[in-house]
């Protein structure tokens, strides 16, 4: 059995908008191990129900925690916002969502008082982001807007396109007269419509909460002393996923400029 | 145990889409009982890859056949293209997919010549209108254009919208000089954007298969002496799903004015 420092960490997400959570881990800890899942047999995640989304987060725990990983990063916002708490109580290692992240560095970092949040129809639905900036902040107002159509945008590389501006400018209309200090960008796939939000929302800063979950991951990783050994220079990364590998690979090169080792596995 | 003209018909889809087909089933066999699957946990398949859909669909087959079906319809276009020739040489019932109803419909009935065919990237790149269409009449051509986006625009309903008229524009506009006879809506979400549709190829006779597929199966049983007892007025039908009921009830109202009865089952 390997030291807990040298064991992996895990990070799961319905499909591949995850692996831009998996690329901020790599470049902030670069000598951790990676095993990431992506649920490409089941995805999407956004308009499914709580139940199923904590039945398929379970499922996919159950594979991480058989490879002995020391710690999870749940790098969907559906499954953050709707399994979270479900899995913390459930699994002995840290589990990490990117809801609290996200918030944290709108909030601590930027001084945020007025967040709007974009996500899926059930990240949204959830009131996740509601709950927790409550937590952090009760005088922080959340005003939330769920953008279904934009996974299928990106996943059908609609990304610089004029149908894509006016699916945004019909979604985020509403924002425009709100002053927002920050727009988190509530959804794996969101980042890849930077420019184009940007574009309709000209004055806001977008917040792609990647980042914030590494920086997250590294600080509980050194809290509990169990953070790869530095010494160590790359970490290994390997893929898993429900549906064949090729699919996955095709769409993983919107999010990931590298060739990456993808193997399919039945949960 | 019942007589075997007396069993249910079985119909499954990935999600709602399939009521389509149910509906059409219902109005021209109206003393047939039908139980229904949609997949909702684990839809869309129109991006999924052959063995998944095919391990999904016998699945959905394995738990119709506990409920004693005497015949199953493949309603979904994707699963029909994929996994109708796996079921067929399975189960011990007839299995009717939706592309060959729809193709004879287009080149019997309408003696089209040039044929259209929209549906998922799965269903388009199976090539399965092709195939079929050589085995009816080798002189008949197709030409085939996938829309991924049409399906989250209809349950987004982005339905009568100007996004989806330019959307349609560019997945059709290299139609509209191909002298098509006939269009195929070969996606059941496909009909609820006809009159989209229409107003990019307006010459074109488009061609719903449920209709078709209902004359399929009745023919099929008619052959085969299992049709129901035409003395019993209404059939009844049930329907089954594999994420939350309530989620299917919502998005159900797209494609069916009705109120239904929904049970989640997992497979």
């Amino acid at each position: 059995m390997k030291l807990l420092q040298d064991r992996p960490i895990g990070i799961f997400d319905s499909g591949v908008g995850g692996l831009t959570v998996a690329r901020s881990i790599r470049r902030y800890l670069p000598a951790e191990d990676i095993i990431y899942f992506g649920d490409t047999a089941r995805v999407p995640y956004g308009n499914k129900s709580r139940n199923t989304i904590i039945r398929f987060s379970r499922e996919i725990m159950d594979f991480l925690m058989k490879d002995n990983v020391k710690a999870v990063v749940v790098a969907c916002n559906t499954a953050s916002s709707l399994s979270l708490s479900s899995l913390k109580l459930i699994y002995p290692v840290p589990v990490i969502g990117v809801i609290k992240p996200g918030l944290k560095e709108a909030i601590s970092i930027l001084q945020a008082k007025r967040i709007g949040v974009i996500g899926t129809n059930s990240t949204i639905e959830s009131l996740a982001y509601e709950k927790e900036a409550r937590r952090i902040d009760p005088a922080v107002r959340i005003f939330s807007k769920s953008c279904p159509l934009f996974v299928p945008l990106v996943e059908n590389r609609f990304v610089n396109d004029e149908i894509t501006e006016l699916v945004a400018e019909k979604y985020l209309k509403n924002f425009k007269n709100k002053k927002l200090d920050a727009l988190i960008l509530g959804c794996t796939h969101y980042p890849i419509l930077k420019t184009v939000i940007k574009r309709v929302l000209n004055n806001v800063q977008l917040i792609d909460s990647s980042y914030a979950v590494a920086r997250e991951i590294e600080k509980v990783l050194r809290e509990k002393k169990i953070a790869s050994d530095t010494g160590k220079k790359n970490g290994s990364m390997k893929c898993f996923v429900s549906d064949d590998a090729e699919g996955f690979r095709k769409t993983a090169g919107i999010f990931l400029k590298q060739r990456i080792k993808v193997k399919k596995v039945n949960l």
